[in-house]
């Protein structure tokens, strides 16, 4: 069994993903009292960093471990714009959990490095250097290592160094994490790696920190696996594709004479709120088989066009993240970003469109267009196939390709708009996007629409191949191991 | 004196760009008596590859060399489907002047390497391997060094390694030279590079080579230096960034209700047409001065926009370059085509509207569109900027940036479609312009524009040192030194 591990402390399962078994974890409220064992000789986690996840965990933490004498701490850069926030959230100098990054990092058993990966970038060698002996340094993504890859370094030796993902941002971590007091198990799934273990406990430790977290459920994966995965998935389904996609739709529709509102509504509103909600309730397959026959051909037709096409760009986005190339470039834009700052995407006509859209918007008349339908499931379905090529758990797939797209991202994209999303997301998210989103509008617009609007025949075998895929059975082993529990998303 | 270096052949000049010096040859048809004597020692050049430049560098020096007794040979693979077209061009197997690549190779005393990209990445080895001794390699860009660098290789020692690339694609060089018949020194100025000089004939042999080609003046590069400007060049004003500003203006024009044909004539046909000529007739302020009061204050708001986000972009582009990034990317393309082929951009709205545009054209009624003259002489000055401040010669930034776009890729475009160009360029342009190109437009959209329209004050430093900037003087030395000769493209 590749996807294995041994646990001392939690209940471990076997769940089978078509031909494959994978060990996982399963979480909830009822596990928190084997924190304490999990964390065995750990009497201080640092959280450091209160960015998108830094505030999520923090508190999610927190309360998981009331009633152990586990100390969650917070640290910031001296003269940090968020030490307010942190305060806001409980976290004081006065009680000694809130302090200063490098106090708070030497100081702490268990290190949860969440800060930007620019920070990360800079700042590793003083982080490693600060680290106390037998501390275990915790990762919520691959980046670090990936740069550290580039740069032809390594984690310093004789420490723990774990990563604990979770599969959506910090915000819904934390939302429904709140969520699970009322629904036990509600919650954002996580995968976990131990890139090194020194002393043994590295894997209760990371088990630990994602059931503190709210995992519904925990995965094993690798370092490598996560960043690959993670990197290009938010380039792909859950960030970049979405806004190509979207934008080249709305275009489409007014070019065939829609007005802007109606046009925004059939492609932007459409794909955030109903094609999301069924993905997210009842799977891919649903989408499809809720259509009529006529429904059902427009959809094929649309599905099998983009899918060859979205496969390649995507492709193309997996071999730039797996080279280093991709971290490459969110490094150097380090550098140009203090003289040649980042626009934003959401002045536009389109966005300002949907603004006024989502003004008005009555949730149960939102329209389910077929060809918006087309396009982002055969864009997701791409994905999923091209991560399962490389060797990607089904775990893996479905959480960075589906669920975090229709129960962590999408939901707040549909509140806020997908432009909101783009602007102020992570800083190596929103260069990902601005690189990745018009490609996918104009590859989308070039060789999608004009297929789908010529008289030629489309080759149905994306289609064919859609209908008999074992991710659904897949998708339905995930969705058994948390409560059917939407997100309630707070603007 | 940097840019500096040592003929025994050739008479040189010294000019004066701004505040720098730097040595150039000019060429001729008067001068193609010296090239037996730059040629010493070299029998045979094998011209490996029958793509862009390989056609017009095979005819071009078979006619300079005409009564010398220094053989032109092509070499192509054994099936090469481009047999037939040496053939037409008078290269036969009868004659010993085309032959398996690999055999040619073996017998020449100077191998041009003018095979495409992939297949340098594919073959160096072998080509190296083929090289008889004391041969001279010869290539038409840099991006065989840009590659090996990636892969940690070097050229074999002992060998003159040099470079002459002209600074126009394949077409333009054999029109021109051909026009040069009856315009003595009409033709697209080089690049030369001595990247190893084994036997102190390497510059002499890089110079014949480019006045044999035609070139008006030639000038001294790194093959670093030219695969720098070269690779950015293209993604940038010369195909990726022109592609992109036109692409967001015809948007911009049919969202104000401009019909289609307008839009078009508006954006596209402005560039390629009446800016593009004042330009390569008079220079980048000549489109400036030659508007009235309200245009120039129109014109200065949208080329202040233009130029930061034009700079930062590019800024990028030059970092990928540089750091290998784009070149490791074009070889992993190489990997990935024949499974997911690159669509083309000819299908859209947009160019099926240029086709018609073209088809009736009256060339004196093209409009000449201010705010189209902001952005692309913003991106075009951004370019200039960007390079020279990475320590590029005026020679190479000129060319780069501005004769090659406005003399040689430019008419190509207004005769046959910006869209045309994109989809029948080298593979690794190709990939770089449906790279970049949707960056441009998104970008240009997203922070240009909605400065442009919107009530603010734009910083108008830009346009200030626009019209005090150095390039126009060295831009007006560089027109000094070939014939004024618009190319006719034959399409």
């Amino acid at each position: 069994m590749r996807w294995d591990f041994t646990s001392r402390v939690f209940e471990t399962e076997v769940k089978q993903f078509a031909d494959t078994e994978e060990r996982i974890v399963r979480g909830g409220r009822d596990r928190f009292g084997l924190l304490r064992d999990a964390f065995e000789g750990v009497g201080q986690i640092g959280v450091i960093g209160w960015g998108s996840q830094g505030p999520a965990q923090a508190q999610n933490l927190r309360e998981s471990l009331v009633g152990t004498d586990v100390k969650v701490v917070v640290g910031l850069r001296e003269h940090s714009s968020s030490r307010a926030d942190a305060r806001e959230a409980g976290f004081t100098e006065d009680d000694g959990t809130l302090g200063e990054m490098y106090e708070v990092i030497r100081k702490s058993d268990l290190v949860l490095l969440l800060i930007s990966d620019a920070a990360l970038a800079e700042n590793y060698e003083k982080v490693f250097g600060s680290l106390k002996r037998g501390a275990t340094l915790g990762l919520s993504h691959g980046f670090l290592l990936a740069h550290l890859r580039n740069e032809g370094r390594d984690f310093p030796p004789h420490i723990n160094v774990i990563g604990v993902c979770p599969k959506g941002m910090g915000p819904s971590v934390r939302r429904l994490y709140v969520q699970g007091k009322e629904h036990n198990g509600a919650g954002i799934n996580a995968s976990f790696a131990i890139e090194q273990d020194a002393d043994g406990r590295a894997t209760d430790i990371a088990i630990g920190w994602s059931v503190a977290l709210g995992s519904p459920f925990s995965f094993i994966t690798t370092l490598e696996n996560e960043y690959r995965s993670d990197i290009a998935g938010e380039r792909g389904i859950l960030l970049g594709a979405v806004h190509g996609i979207v934008e080249s739709l709305f275009r489409r529709f007014v070019d065939q004479g829609m007005s802007d509102d109606d046009a925004f509504k059939q492609s932007t509103e459409s794909v955030t709120g109903p094609i999301n909600r069924i993905i997210s309730h009842d799977g891919i397959l649903a989408v499809y088989n809720g259509l009529s026959d006529d429904e059902k051909a427009t959809f094929g037709r649309m599905y099998s066009a983009t899918y060859p096409t979205a496969y390649g760009l995507l492709a193309e986005i997996y071999d730039e993240v797996a080279s280093g190339n991709e971290i490459r470039s969110v490094v150097m834009a380090g550098d140009r970003l203090p003289k040649w700052p980042m626009g934003n995407v959401a002045g536009t006509r389109m966005w300002r469109v949907g603004e006024g859209v989502r003004a008005q918007r009555v949730e149960s008349e939102i329209p389910l267009n077929v060809e918006a339908a087309g396009v982002y499931c055969g864009t997701m379905m791409a994905q999923i196939d091209l991560l399962l090529s490389h060797g990607h758990s089904y775990s893996e797939v479905c959480n960075e390709s589906v669920i975090e797209a229709v129960d962590s991202l999408n939901p707040y994209m549909h509140a806020n708009g997908v432009d909101y999303m783009v602007d102020n997301c992570s800083t190596t998210a929103r260069l990902g996007t601005r690189k990745w989103g018009p490609r996918f509008d104009h590859i989308i617009q070039q060789d999608v629409f004009t297929a789908f609007d010529s008289d030629d025949e489309i080759d149905d075998t994306p289609l064919r191949e859609l209908l008999a895929h074992t991710v659904h059975g897949a998708l339905a082993v995930c969705a058994e191991l948390r409560p059917a529990v939407d997100i309630s998303v707070v603007v």
